[in-house]
């Protein structure tokens, strides 16, 4: 078992990174200082640990509140349901939330937790690759709002995450690619060797070899944390995890969050901004074309879908929140590996950029 | 004018007292670092104050936000309703809310500005006794849910707070005593001194007399501001500003929040508090008759509604966020001026304490 620690002072805590580590419950148990303890899932995750999870516990006050699972419910109003679970069952502040699903539950949870009472604990226990190796470390959480996505949040970091990475097992295939893409985002933001790295591996990732899961959850966890540590609540480096992030966000709004996983609008998100980084002299189109093909090999879309037009997408693009006093700011590449945050570029090669996608590109398939 | 800097490191922020301060709107102006602004007033402040301060801000991008004016409207839908003006003005996070209102537009807007995007400035302009005293004090933020009061909520600091003595020539009778409430609060838990000055001028304060009026706030903030500073989270020491409150909680609730303020019910619950102190033989009944008689002299109602019974207001009290792991933890007094935390108590005087507010006491009205 690998263990890595997110430094931050007294909200310091350990991600526990192993194949079959949620097994007995140990590990768990040792995190859990509390009694009281609420588990949050949803109705696909329930049937697969949730049993499991609640026998190792047999000596805790649990409860449960199983969620519909989705994006769309990742509301105000479902989080509310949890403060409600957490109010009937009379939890104090001292109580302690698990969250035990993919990036939607861990939000959510996470978002609950730190709103009841002003701040209760919580756990994250990811299920899905993109929620080990992003949503569930660094203490973002939040829901969606009808006019935005994750527009109502916290910073909220949790007490521990385990990160088991037999559960990935039962993790459908669009799933696993979906969480490829964020790891492949820690390459490209400022971890060339570990790019490299990804290129000559993204078989045995996607074959779910044991050891390579390992490996990459590790790596990613380890680059997630050193930038959580250095700029907890975004006040500027942080953003560069936000890589690929905007045009993301534009096309999962656009296509109402239905259809596109987040990562796979995510993958292509950070393709389109390789490719404007390109346009603006900054990377070579070797280096592009060098994403684009892990990006395919990852099983993940590099073209937009036929319905979203250039004109929505920049009118969604601008409401993004990493936009900034109405400037629209973007993580660009300087190179594989190297990241930058501005908002000083050339608003007609963004046109372009978004342009390319629509129509079939050279090299695509 | 007097200033106060309320000392959190990074989040350290100043609150301002006077008489006419806000008039021109240049102390608001110089602390308004942000071009969009939005204001979040309710229907009764409105018609008073707004178009003064939207005139004071002509130079900024200013929208406003009016919501129903009551307790009842402090709740999450509320407050996404704040959420969904700011998306629909597109504000960045770096934008400021400013609350111009008492505590529930204070708590409901702190809570917005801290949701939103993970968290926006606010400033505080409060125009209750009741606001400038405590709740525009110190960062916590909240709203109500039906099982229970502020249990949705954060710590989350405000940039400024304008505490202008003048909006209070406007302040109904109640709402006045309501304030003095805390005030008389600030003096049982910590300020002996401050007590004996109360006694001797709470005439002049019922009077509105400007310069009691501002050393009463000023007095009342350095309090405030001296215990957040030690301990901005409540993990210990904060939890004496809850004096009363336990049972004042208890008495709004079981009261639907309808008929008494929440000043009212917190007079009430300081006298409560005081009594049982008084029959776990920490406090002298001279003590207690001293309190008694400030709180009247500041027309604060001295026993419990008949609409209310023991079984009821011990049922309410278990649920309230400062019972911890189960037990009640209560605020009590030493002396005036003197405070504990404590869960260890016999519950039967508790009984008894509750069941003497029931009925007519010897000396009370």
């Amino acid at each position: 078992m690998r263990k890595i620690k997110v430094d931050l002072g007294v909200r310091s805590y350990p991600i526990f990174i192993g194949a079959g580590i949620l097994g007995s419950g140990e590990l768990l148990v040792e995190q859990l200082s509390t009694r009281q303890v609420l588990i949050v899932t949803n109705k696909t995750i329930e049937p697969l640990y949730l049993s499991s999870m609640q026998s190792a516990l047999a000596d805790r006050n649990v409860k449960t509140c199983v969620l519909p699972d989705g994006e769309s419910y990742k509301t105000l109003e479902v989080m509310q349901d949890i403060i409600t679970a957490l109010l009937e069952h009379r939890f104090s502040r001292d109580c302690c939330l698990i969250a035990l699903g993919g990036g939607v539950v861990g939000d959510i949870t996470g978002f609950a937790a730190a709103c009841y009472q002003r701040g209760a604990q919580y756990i994250q226990v990811p299920t899905t690759l993109l929620a080990q190796v992003d949503s569930s470390v660094g203490g973002k959480t939040a829901v969606n709002h009808r006019l935005g996505k994750n527009m109502i949040g916290a910073f909220h970091q949790p007490a521990a995450v385990i990160a088991d990475i037999k559960v990935l097992d039962t993790l459908p295939e669009r799933q696993l690619s979906a969480g490829l893409a964020e790891v492949i985002k820690y390459g490209l933001i400022r971890d060339a060797e570990f790019f490299t790295w990804l290129e000559a591996n993204i078989h045995k990732l996607k074959a779910r070899d044991a050891d390579a899961l390992i490996y990459a959850v590790e790596r990613s966890c380890l680059n997630k944390a050193a930038v959580v540590a250095a700029d907890e609540t975004e006040q500027g480096l942080r953003a560069i995890l936000n890589y690929g992030h905007t045009f993301g966000h534009a096309i999962e709004t656009g296509l109402d969050y239905q259809g596109w996983l987040h990562g796979e609008a995510v993958g292509l998100g950070m393709l389109m901004a390789a490719e404007f980084s390109r346009r603006l002299g900054w990377l070579t189109a070797e280096s592009v074309g060098r994403i684009r093909a892990l990006l395919e090999q990852a099983g993940l879309p590099v073209r937009l879908p036929q319905s979203l037009s250039t004109s929505m997408l920049r009118e969604l693009m601008a409401v993004d929140k990493k936009s900034r006093q109405g400037n629209l700011f973007l993580v660009l590449l300087k190179a594989i590996g190297s990241s930058v945050v501005t908002g000083d570029f050339n608003n007609q090669y963004l046109l372009e950029t978004i342009d390319s996608f629509q129509t079939s590109m050279p090299g695509s398939d």
